[in-house]
C-alpha cells in the first residue's frame, strides 16, 4: 500500500456520522457544529448501501460527494466505509439464500444488519460489486483519507446454511487432507463417532458435540468472514491508495493477525465503562502490535450506549476524556465517537453521542472540546514518537476459543485474561500484546497465561529458545496442556513445560471453593484459585507450596521458580490472588532487570521514543483516586507546559504528555 | 342496544361454570350450594364449543337450556360466552392453516385454548356460526342478562401465519398509503432497511428490528383480536337485546377503548394479590370511563390461582371481602368468581374457587357469604349511583406499546404507572383513568406520566387549550417526547412541552445508580431516579435542581411549575419518590382547588352521586392497618347502621357504605 | 437364567474402560496398573459399535476378543456392553429417520450419544443384529461376567418423531380402548379439547396441555425405552447364561420394576457428592428390593464429574472410600468407576477417574486401593449375607411423573422424597423402598410420602388389608388425592384414606409463607410448609393442630393419629420440619415395635444376616464429624479384628463391617 499524500494530519479526532438518515439541509449545521467540538474526521457511508445503490447495478453518488465535498472544504476528514454490513431488502428478495441460517434451520429476517452469510456467492458478488463502484468513484477524492470494509464482522454461533456446510467439509479436508486423520486426531472412536467422509461431518448443531468439531467450526466461521473481507480488500487495492482496515470489536476468538494480513490499518470499536476500563488497555497493547501503522480507535461512545434503551448511568466527568485520549496514548492515530448525533429514529435512537436527536449538544460536548484541545497540542510529540516496551503477554484466538469449548474447570474464562493483565497494568509495566507467530527476541521478559496449545505458530520451539537465551517466561496456568486440536497429550501433562524445566506434574485439582491452602515457600500465605496444578516439589525451586487439601497433595508445589539455561521459567499452576501475583511479577521483573513499581494507583504509563523526542503518556484511569508516577530526571507536561522532577502525581482522570 | 327486560336486577355476584365438564347430575347439588353462598349469576358455555357442536354444523343445545333453565328457575342469571377460544379439534383437522404459528414457523397443537389466529377465515367463518347459532337459540331467554366474547383475548409476539403476514402488508399499506412514507417515517435509510413495496416489509423474526416495526406490529396483532370481536358483536346484536361485552385482562397493549366501541359491556379479569392490590384500583378506574354502561368484573380468584400448581400461599381473612366489594365500589354492577368449583381434572385442577372438586366449600365460603350480604344491603345505593370526580389520569395503548418496544432507558418500563397511580390513591384522589380521546374538559386536574406520544386522538391540541383555559396539569416524565410513530423530534425534545410552556430542555440523563443529587428548591431533598430532564433553571420555576452529577447539568432544574394562561404545568423531569410526588400531588391539588388528604393509611373512597343520594363507598384494603377516612358533615353506613361524623376509622380490611 | 459358573467371585471393585480410544499398545499398561489398583472388572464395548461394526454387517471383533482375553487373563472379570446408545454415522446416513426429533420438529445430530429413537425399525433392527453379533461371538467366554444393553437410556420430553407419534395413539388405543373412554377419563369437554380417534390426539408440544396427556407421554416414552431394552435382552438371553442388565440414573420417572422384568441384574449409575451423599442410601435401598440377585453399582465418580470442564471441587479425602464401599453395605456385588482413564480427547476429557489421561495416577488412587483391600477382607460376609428388615417405604415411577406434571403446589416436587427419607436415615431405620405392587405383609412399618395415586397395582386395597391386620402406616402428605389417570376424586378427597380411617378433610390450604401456625397437641410449636390438609379435629386423634392462619381453619387438625383394626394411620397432612417428622417416626416405630434411634449423627446402618452368619455393615458418611452406633452384645470388625460391645464410635468416614 502506498500511502497517498493527503489533505490532513493525525491524530483524528472523528465520529460516524449518517447523513443518509437525515434531510440534506440539516448537514451544514452538523458540521458547523463539528468544528464547534474540534472534530476533524468523519466516518461515513458505512450503512448506506440502499442510498448508494437503490436497484441493483444502479449506483447513486451524487449525494455522497456532496456530503464528503462539503466535509472536506471544512477541513474534516472522511473515512469511507464499504456498506455489506447491512444488505438492501431487494438482495434477498432476488436471493433468498443470502441470508444466515441458525442452527434450528431458522433464517434471518431483514430488518436489522450483518444477516447476510460471509460465504454466499450472491452476497459476496453483490458486497464486492458496490466496494468496486465506491472505490473508483472515490478512489482520487482528496478528502478521503481511509477505508473500513463492511463493521464489526463477527458471529456467535455462525452461520448454518447450506454454503456453510459444504465449505465446513471442505475446509476440513484442506485441513486435514483424509477422513482417517479426522477421525484420529479428534479421538472419534469414541461415541462411534467416526465418519466416512467430510461430507458426513456434523456441524455443531441439535446434539452434545465434542470440543474439537466446535473449535474447528469456530475457526471455520471466523476464516469465513476473514476471507469475505480478503476479498473486499483485494478490490479496494486495486483502486484506493489510502489506508483499508475492517472495524472489529474487543477479543472475541477472531484471529486479527490473520485478519489484517492484507489489511493497512486496524480498526477498532469498544463501548467500556469505568467498571472495566482497564481492559481497554489490554486491547490497546495487542492492536498495537499487529500492523506497523499506528492503529485507529474507530468507535466509543462520548456517555452511553443505547439501542431502545440505555443501559448504563452518567458517568463520571472526566471519563470522556480519559477514554478519548487514551487510544492515542497508547499506539493510536485516531479516536472516533459512536456517534455524531442520535439517530431521530430506527434501531439505536437513545445512544449517546455528541449532539443529541433534537441536535442540541450533550452534557460531554466540553469534554470533546477539551479532547480536541489536548490533541491539537500533542499531535506533535504523537505523530513522532512510538510505544516502546521490553515486556510481552501472550495472547491467541486459538486458546481464546479453545477455552470457549472446553474451558477445563467451572469458573476458567477467558475473562480471566484480564484479571492477570491487571497486576502488570499496577506493576507499572507496559507490555506488548501479540500472538503466537510475533517474534520474541526483542523482550527480556514475557507473560503466558491460558495459552492452552503452545503448538501454533512455532510458539513452543521459540520459547524454548528464548528462555535458554535468558528470557524471564511467567507461565501457566492452563498453558501448554492442550495439542493443537484441543486433545490432550497422552502421556505426559504438557507439551513441552516438563521437559523445558524438568518439573515432574503429579495431579491437576478443581477447588473453587477454597478447600486448598497454600503458602510461599517464606511462610506467607498465598490465595490461589479454580484450578491447581500440583508439582513433586523438588522439581525446579518451589515457590508455593500446599498445606492442605488432600493427603495425596500436602506438602507439593504448585507454583514453581525454574533457572533454565540463562533464562527463568515461573510456572503458576494456580489462578494467583491480585497480590500474590504482584510479588510473581515483582520477583520476573528482578530477574529480566525491568523496572517494576513506577506507578502508583490507577495510572497508565506509555513510554514512547521516536524522532519526536522522547517521553512518556501518563493517565488516571479510575476517576476515583490521585495517583503517581515515577521516573528519573525532569520531564514537561506539553498540555501545561508544568515541569515534573522524579515524580508526577496525578489527579482523578488527569492526563500529562510528558517530554524528556 | 336495546336492553331487554329481565329477571334480574344487579349488583351480581357471578361465577364461572362449567356443567360441561361434570355429570348432569351434579348440577343441583351445585345450585343448591350457590343459593347457599349466595351467588346470583352465573358465566357459562364459554368453553364449551365441542359440546355444543360435536360435529361441523351440527348442533346440540339442549343440555344447555337445561342448564341455564335450572340456573335461571332458582334465580340466579346467566352469562352466556361464545366459545372461539376453544375450537374443537374437529376444526383444526379439516383446516389445517387455522393455528397460530410462532415466529419460528411453528403452528400451535390442539389441547389448550387460544391456538388459533383471529386472522383466519376458516376459524373466523366457524366462529361466527357458532355464535350465530347460540344468538339465535338463546336471544329471548330470558334468563340469559348477557354475552361475553371469546375469552381473554391478547397475544404475546403475535401470529406470524401467511394470513397474518399477508394481512400486514395490508395494514401498513392502508396506514401508509405509499412505501416511501413508510420508508420515510421509519427512517429506513438507516441500516438500508427501505423497502420497496409492503409485501417486503419484514414481521418482527429472526433479526434485530426497529422500534416502529415492532410498534406497528403490536397494533396489527391487537387490532387483528379487534375485528374479530367486532365480527362476533355484529352476529350477537343481531339476535340479542341484553349487553354483549368481551372478558379482556389488565393492561396489555391492546387498546380496550377501540375494542369496545362495538360492545355494550365492559367486562374484566384480574388476579391480583394483596401485593399488588393497588394496581386492581387503577384499572377498575379506568374500566369506568369507557363504556356508560357500569363494568362487570367477570374474573376474579376467591383464594388462589392454579393450573397444575398453586403458585401462591393463604390470603389472609378478608382479602376475599375486599376483593369482592371492590369492584362494585369503583363502578362496577357485577363481580364473579373464577370459578365456582376447581375442575376434577384437566388444565386447572388447583384453582382456587368456591367448591373444592370433591363439592365441599373452600375455606373461604363464609366470606363468600358475607360479600353476598353487604351487596344486598347496598344494592338499591349502588344501582342508583355513579363515581364522580374532578381529576383524572392519562393512560393508552400506544404508549404501553411504545414503552414496550423502546423503554428509553434500563428500568424504565411499564409497572412505572403503578408507582406514579399509588402516590394519587394515598393523597385520597378518586381519579378517572382515561385514553388519549376522552373529553378533558369536565377536569380540573389531570396526571400524564408515560405519555410518550401525545400525537393521538387529538390528545396534545386538547391539553393545550385545556391548561390555558385553567386546568392544572402534572406531566411527564417520559411524555410528549416521541411522534405517533415513535420517532424522536428532529429539532426538539418534545412535541409541544417547551412551546406551551416556555421551559427550556438543555439534556436527558440516565441514572440508576443516583449518581445525580437533586433538591428541592425549598432546600429539601429530592429524589428521583432512572432519568432525568435537565432544564434550563430560569424556564419556569424551577421546584427541583441538581446539586450534584456533572458540571455541566449542576444547578441545572429537572421539575419546574409553569404558569400557562388560566392553568398550570408542572413539569416532571424524572420517576419522584413516592413522598416526593406526594408533594407535588399537593401542589397541584392546591392549584386545582382539588382535596388532598382525605384518607390515611390504605384507605380508598369512592365518592357516589346519583338518584339514590350522594355518599362513599370506603374501604381498607391493606389488610394490615387501620385507617382513616375524613369527610365534612354526617354519614351513616348502610352495612351496619351506624353513623360516622367528620371521619370515619377503619379497621384492617373494613368496608363501609356511606351515605348521607 | 441359568448363570454360568466362571472365573470369578464377587464382590467386584471395577472400572469403566475404553480400549477403543487408545492405541492397542497402551492396554498392558492400563492392566498393569488395574491390578495394582485392586480392580477386578472391566466394562467395555458400551459406545464401541463402529469399532465392531466399520460398516453395516461387517461385524469386526478381534481386536476386543484381544481385550477380553488381555483383561480375563489378568484376573480381571468383564462386562461387556451392547452398543445402541451410539449408532455410527452410517446408520442415520442410510436412514436418517432414526433420529429423535424434538418438540420443534427438529431432527438431532450425530457426534453425541442417545439421539436415536428407541421405537424406529430401522434403529431398532440394527441394534438388534449388533446386539446378537455380540453375544454369539462372547457367549461362551469365560472372561464375560455380565452385559450390560445400551446406556442410561432416558429422554426428558421424549422423541415427537413420526413413528413416536403413530405409536402414541397406538399406546392409546391399547390403554382406554375407545376413544370415548379416553375423553372421559381426561375429562376432554374442559377447553372442547375432545378426540374423535387416537390419530388426532396431540403429543405434548407448542400448547398448553393437560396433565393427563402429559403423564401418558412420560409413560409411553418411558415404555419404549423399556420395549427397547427388552428386546435387546431376549436377544442376549438367546446366547449368554451370565446376566444382562442395563444401567440406569437416579430416579427419573422410568419404572425400573418394569424395565428390570426381563433383565438379571440392576445396573445403576450415580455421581452424587458429599452434599447430597444421603440421596444414594435412598436409591441403594430401592435397588436391593427389585431383583433377587444383588444390585451392581455400575458408574460412580472416584472424584468429579466433568465433559468440557469440571464442574466440582477437590473432595474430602475419605469420600472415595465410602462412596465405594456404600452400595456393598446396602445389598450390590459390585462397585465400578466411570472412568478408569481420562479420555485424551473428545466430550469427557475432564472427567475425574483412576488414572489421568496421561497416565498417571490420581490423587485417590490410594483410596481406591484402600477400598479395594476392605473388599478383600469383608468378600465373604458380604458375599454369604443379605439385607434384612422390617420397615419400608413407598416410591413408584408413576407418583413420579404425576408429581412432574401436577406438582399440586409451588415448591413441592419429587426432591422432597429425600426430605422425608432422611429423618428416617436419621433414626437409625433400613426401609426397603418399594413400588405399588411389591408385596407389604414381610413390613410392620410403612412410610407413604406422595404417593399421589395408590390405584396402581392394587396398593389401595394391599395397604388397607395390612393396616387392619396390625402395620403401622405413615401416609401422606400428597398420598392417595388421584386416581390412576391423575385426576381429582369427584366426591371426596382421597381415594380411601378417608373411608379408611373415619377422618373427616375439610380444606387444602398453600402455604410456603408461614401463615399458618401450628402445634403438637402436647402444646409444642410444629413447623410444617407449603401444604395443609385441614381434618375435623376429631376424626382420628388430632397430633398437630392449626393455631393460626383463617378464622375457618383455627383449631382444626393437619396432622392425625388413627387407630384403624389392629393398626395405626399416621396421617400427614402436611411436609413437616426434619424434628417434627423425626418424633412422629419415634412414634410410628413404638407402635410397630421396631428400634429406633439405634445411630447417632450421619451412620448408616445396613444389618444383614444369611450363610455366612449376622452382623451389621456400618459407615460414617458426612465426613465431618464422628457418629456412634449402638446395638446390643458385642460384634467385631471384619476389617481390623477389632471387638466392639454394645456401642461402636466412628471416625468420620469409618467403615466397619461387624459380625456377630
Amino acid at each position: 500500500m502506498n500511502e497517498q499524500k493527503t489533505l490532513f494530519r493525525p491524530p483524528y479526532l472523528g465520529c460516524a456520522y449518517y447523513p443518509e438518515d437525515w434531510d440534506e439541509s440539516e448537514i451544514p449545521y452538523d458540521i458547523s457544529m463539528m468544528k464547534k467540538a474540534g472534530i476533524n474526521c468523519a466516518r461515513i457511508a458505512e450503512f448506506a448501501w440502499h442510498k448508494m445503490e437503490p436497484a441493483p447495478g444502479k449506483f447513486e453518488f451524487g449525494w455522497l460527494h456532496h456530503v464528503v465535498n462539503q466535509l472536506g472544504e471544512n477541513g474534516i476528514a472522511v473515512v469511507l466505509g464499504t456498506p455489506s454490513a447491512t444488505p438492501p431488502r431487494w438482495l434477498s428478495k432476488i436471493y433468498p439464500d443470502v441470508m444466515q441460517v441458525n442452527a434450528n434451520g431458522i433464517p434471518m429476517s431483514h430488518g436489522g444488519r450483518r444477516h447476510c452469510c460471509s460465504n454466499n456467492p450472491h452476497y459476496v458478488e453483490y458486497s464486492l460489486r458496490i466496494a468496486e463502484a465506491m472505490a473508483k468513484e472515490f478512489a482520487d477524492d482528496p478528502y478521503v483519507i481511509g477505508w473500513q470494509i463492511d463493521n464489526e464482522i463477527y458471529s456467535f454461533d455462525g452461520c448454518f446454511c447450506p454454503e456453510c456446510c459444504g465449505r465446513f467439509a471442505e475446509y476440513l479436508r484442506e485441513k486435514y487432507g483424509d477422513i482417517e486423520t479426522l477421525n484420529a486426531r479428534w479421538n472419534l472412536n469414541l461415541f462411534s463417532q467416526a465418519y466416512d467422509c467430510f461430507e458426513d461431518v456434523a456441524q455443531p448443531k441439535n446434539a452434545w458435540h465434542n470440543p474439537h468439531l466446535q473449535l474447528d467450526w469456530k475457526t471455520f466461521q471466523n476464516d469465513s468472514h476473514i476471507h469475505f473481507v480478503h476479498k473486499q480488500a483485494e478490490v479496494l487495492h486495486r483502486y484506493v491508495k489510502v489506508p483499508v482496515g475492517t472495524d472489529t470489536m474487543p477479543f472475541n476468538g477472531m484471529d486479527y493477525g490473520k485478519l489484517n494480513e492484507k489489511l493497512d490499518v486496524i480498526q477498532f470499536n469498544h463501548y467500556n465503562d469505568p467498571q472495566n476500563h482497564s481492559n481497554v488497555v489490554l486491547w490497546f497493547d495487542y492492536l498495537r502490535t499487529i500492523l506497523p501503522h499506528p492503529f485507529w480507535n474507530t468507535e466509543t461512545q462520548t456517555c452511553w450506549n443505547g439501542s431502545v434503551a440505555i443501559g448504563q448511568s452518567i458517568k463520571p466527568e472526566g471519563f470522556c476524556r480519559v477514554n478519548s485520549f487514551m487510544p492515542l496514548a497508547l499506539g493510536a492515530e485516531a479516536n472516533m465517537y459512536w456517534i455524531w448525533r442520535t439517530h431521530w429514529a430506527g434501531h439505536e435512537l437513545t445512544h449517546g453521542s455528541v449532539l443529541d436527536a433534537s441536535g442540541r449538544p450533550m452534557h460531554i460536548f466540553g469534554e470533546v472540546q477539551d479532547t480536541a484541545e489536548m490533541i491539537k497540542k500533542s499531535a506533535e510529540f504523537i505523530n513522532g514518537t512510538r510505544v516502546k516496551t521490553r515486556v510481552a503477554f501472550h495472547y491467541d484466538s486459538i486458546n481464546w476459543n479453545m477455552m470457549l469449548t472446553q474451558p477445563v474447570v467451572g469458573g476458567m474464562n477467558n475473562d480471566r485474561i484480564n484479571e492477570f493483565y491487571r497486576p502488570l497494568l499496577d506493576s507499572g509495566l507496559r507490555p506488548d500484546v501479540i500472538f503466537s507467530e510475533k517474534d520474541v527476541s526483542g523482550y527480556d521478559l514475557i507473560f503466558s497465561p491460558l495459552m492452552m496449545t503452545m503448538e501454533k505458530g512455532g510458539l513452543s520451539d521459540a520459547m524454548k529458545k528464548w528462555v535458554k537465551d535468558g528470557g524471564t517466561w511467567v507461565v501457566g496456568p492452563m498453558t501448554d496442556i492442550r495439542n493443537i486440536d484441543g486433545a490432550r497429550y497422552q502421556h505426559k501433562p504438557f507439551g513441552m513445560l516438563e521437559e523445558l524445566t524438568g518439573a515432574k506434574w503429579l495431579y491437576g485439582i478443581p477447588d473453587a471453593i477454597g478447600a486448598v491452602k497454600t503458602a510461599w515457600t517464606d511462610g506467607d500465605d498465598f490465595r490461589g484459585n479454580l484450578w491447581y496444578d500440583i508439582f513433586e516439589p523438588g522439581s525446579g525451586a518451589a515457590l508455593v507450596t500446599v498445606k492442605e487439601g488432600h493427603s495425596a497433595i500436602n506438602g507439593k508445589a504448585c507454583v514453581l521458580d525454574c533457572t533454565v539455561g540463562k533464562g527463568h521459567v515461573i510456572i503458576l499452576g494456580t489462578v494467583p490472588s491480585h497480590d500474590d501475583l504482584m510479588k510473581i511479577i515483582s520477583r520476573a521483573c528482578a530477574y529480566a532487570k525491568v523496572p517494576c513499581g513506577t506507578t502508583e494507583g490507577a495510572v497508565l504509563a506509555s513510554p514512547r521514543v521516536g524522532e519526536a523526542g522522547e517521553g512518556v503518556i501518563v493517565m488516571e484511569y479510575s476517576g476515583s483516586n490521585p495517583g503517581v508516577y515515577h521516573f528519573e530526571g525532569t520531564m514537561t507536561d506539553i498540555l501545561t507546559g508544568k515541569s515534573y522532577t522524579d515524580k508526577a502525581e496525578l489527579a482523578p482522570y488527569e492526563i500529562l504528555v510528558l517530554k524528556k
